[in-house]
């Protein structure tokens, strides 16, 4: 329902571009039905690869046009993708969660009240991209309305499962704050995206207690939840986060030049959050173990892509240019995919990592190696494989019918591409 | 069961002391039924008065032999506590509790074993109090056996029920001791009880992680015992450690001079986790409301008075003088219940305490005050109310016949005494 007004929003503002003709996205809707569907339901290839858009590809029964699909994405993407934004169409959710965040921190704890500015100060996350894939993914996995159910109760349990939804989005965040905080502490970074680290501000103290605060301001909305897999999904997460941020460091030379133990310690410290607060919405939602397994895939694999193309915007900030990141990994000696698969190809940047990064003269080598190599190209491509996995786990979520489920996974279709795409 | 292994290596080594000549505990247990009890169950005052030991004070009926009862407690207090240790008691499975600890947090992260070792100096705590009181009120509850129940099945559902009250043990002391961790780093404490604190030694980024690591553990194991209310009482804990270290901070001369506004910090930092566990005992021993209210009550007012004591031991040490203690609190300008009551005789402390305590003479001068007033006394007092009232919660519990039940209730009277006489 929600997601119709939305809908109803961005269709008396603009119009969607099919196909090279601009239709009204709901029109186009409708005609879409009737001119690929066929009367008896049938599909024509090739009528299909002509008009098809971004978000009928999620009609299609994945694996028989997987070919198909990508090629016409591609071709149309640029210029859909302007019409259809994902964070425009949980905008006003995101506001209420964002109210709800910030009434949790101020109100009860006004000591507290730095933190909290340094939490919704945007320039630190800029868009909630975890509350928008969250609140996308409850959508996309609406269980069509039940036969013989009256409006009236389906209606109430449907608002009452979006507001436990909409939790785990404000749970989600809090942890991912709270982690944002004590990594401040831990690395005793003096800045983070631009914006002055809380505890360069206000001393380990304050990030420390906001942190914990925020923890357990989580932990106990988890507990009202009331449903123990989820809780012990997200407890889970926890627990990851500190294993991710132990294995960074690791001063073991053999395991920080591992691909294997960097993939997993970047699943612990990023994609463990997102992947199980997926499966978090999809168990909330009385979904399937394989519906949840799907929703846990994509979560993890856009996890996974997002930072992989974070790793490459360290060394190459928001040109194409190597050195124009900020370079914060390499110089406090974490070692990235870039910098491991550029070994493969010059072993001698072993001993350069084993020299350490402390004299500023090892990164330049580094870098040097780096530019000579396919790291930076390779981190890239392995992000896009990992961005197909999640577009290919939504995309074979069971076939839907309504046009809410459909737009929302059309927007995280949408996501893994622009995570892939992002600049900063 | 165990118990009553435990009391009858007691038995082998030592005899207890009632009523001036020696008696085996187990003899005089069952010698006190015939005796005080009577052939038709009824109690003679004059008989019981007489021979009425510290373990058997809590067969009456506590509100129609409250002063007798205190009466004859405090005349054989000494001579039966040497005999009746709480910490004995549940040695064994203190010590299943500490390797299983100990394990969790050594085998899965390598990295933080430095943090285990920190854990598990003894000098850090001493003896495990909060376990301590955990198990003793697990068995305190115990539920009488289920009248026709086979002995096999009754035996696996309270093998399991301990296991799941062990598990609340373990958790409350790691949570404990992230709260310690964290504390250090907020803190900057150099020392904690002669102990290098992990801070110092390690550097912030281990205590906070280390913390960290063990609050994510805690929550895990809690998401595994599947009751939602149970996760909700120890979620809350966490967020009470925090407010409580919030409060602490606050730098409103109001506020800090406010014994209502001290007694709720000290509630939220010290007592919040100790009544909460307890009631989460009896929670999953599926005991009544009220008896649960009991069990939170005896957490509660022993945790204050606990604190209470500490407060004084950081001005008096071992030893009764003023100044012989840390003065850690008075030194980081953090104001007491000692000073508080001081500054009701002497209002002068008031200007004192605004100018703050960088300049250590203005540390003397406070101690000047608090020696000339009845600070200490009042403070030891308002302490031995609160053990009184813990006192009073187990012997309001609902009557039971059950040696074990009985050895441990009074075990838990034992410690509210103990907790009043500690020296360090």
């Amino acid at each position: 329902m929600f997601l119709r007004a939305v809908l109803r929003n961005l269709q008396a503002k603009r119009k969607v571009i099919v196909g090279g003709f601009y239709v009204s996205e709901k029109g186009f809707s409708r005609s879409f039905s009737n001119h690929v569907m066929g009367k008896n339901g049938s599909m024509d290839n090739t009528t299909q690869l002509k008009v098809l858009s971004l978000r009928e590809c999620s009609y299609l029964d994945y694996h028989g046009y997987h070919s198909a699909r990508h090629h016409v994405c591609e071709e149309k993407s640029s210029s859909v993708e302007e019409s259809l934004d994902p964070f425009s169409l949980v905008a006003d959710e995101l506001s209420a969660v964002g109210n709800r965040l910030r009434a949790m921190v101020v109100s009860e704890v006004p000591k507290l009240a730095s933190a909290a500015e340094y939490f919704f100060k945007m320039g630190v996350e800029g868009k909630r991209f975890r509350p928008t894939v969250l609140l996308l993914m409850a959508s996309a996995l609406n269980a069509p309305v039940v036969q013989g159910a009256t409006e009236g109760v389906f209606h109430g349990f449907s608002k009452e499962l979006r507001a436990r939804q909409q939790s785990i989005a404000e749970i989600t965040e809090m942890i991912h704050v709270a982690s944002l905080l004590h990594d401040d502490v831990l690395d005793d970074a003096e800045k983070r995206r631009g914006v002055g680290s809380l505890n360069f501000v206000m001393g380990n103290k304050v990030s420390v207690l906001a942190g914990d605060f925020l923890l357990s301001r989580a932990c106990v909305a988890l507990a009202s939840l009331k449903n123990t897999e989820v809780v012990t999904l997200l407890a889970t997460v926890v627990e990851h986060l500190v294993t991710g941020e132990t294995m960074q460091m690791t001063t073991t030379l053999e395991k920080r030049c591992s691909m294997e133990y960097y993939l997993q310690k970047t699943f612990y410290k990023t994609a463990s959050l997102i992947s199980n607060s997926c499966q978090a919405i999809a168990l909330l939602a009385d979904q399937s173990a394989q519906v949840s397994c799907l929703a846990y895939d994509y979560g993890k694999n856009l996890g996974l892509a997002f930072q992989l193309i974070d790793d490459v915007l360290d060394f190459t900030g928001t040109s194409l240019s190597l050195g124009k990141g900020s370079l914060s990994d390499i110089r406090q000696g974490i070692i990235t995919a870039p910098i491991l698969f550029a070994m493969e190809e010059f072993p001698q940047l072993d001993d350069i990592i084993n020299k350490g990064f402390d004299d500023p003269s090892n990164v330049d080598i580094a870098l040097h190696y780096l530019g000579k190599s396919q790291g930076i190209q390779r981190t890239r491509e392995l992000a896009s494989e990992h961005a197909n996995r999640a577009a290919d786990a939504i995309n074979s979520l069971p076939e839907s019918h309504d046009e809410d489920v459909l737009i929302s996974r059309r927007a995280l279709v949408i996501l893994t591409e622009r995570v892939i795409k992002r600049t900063k």
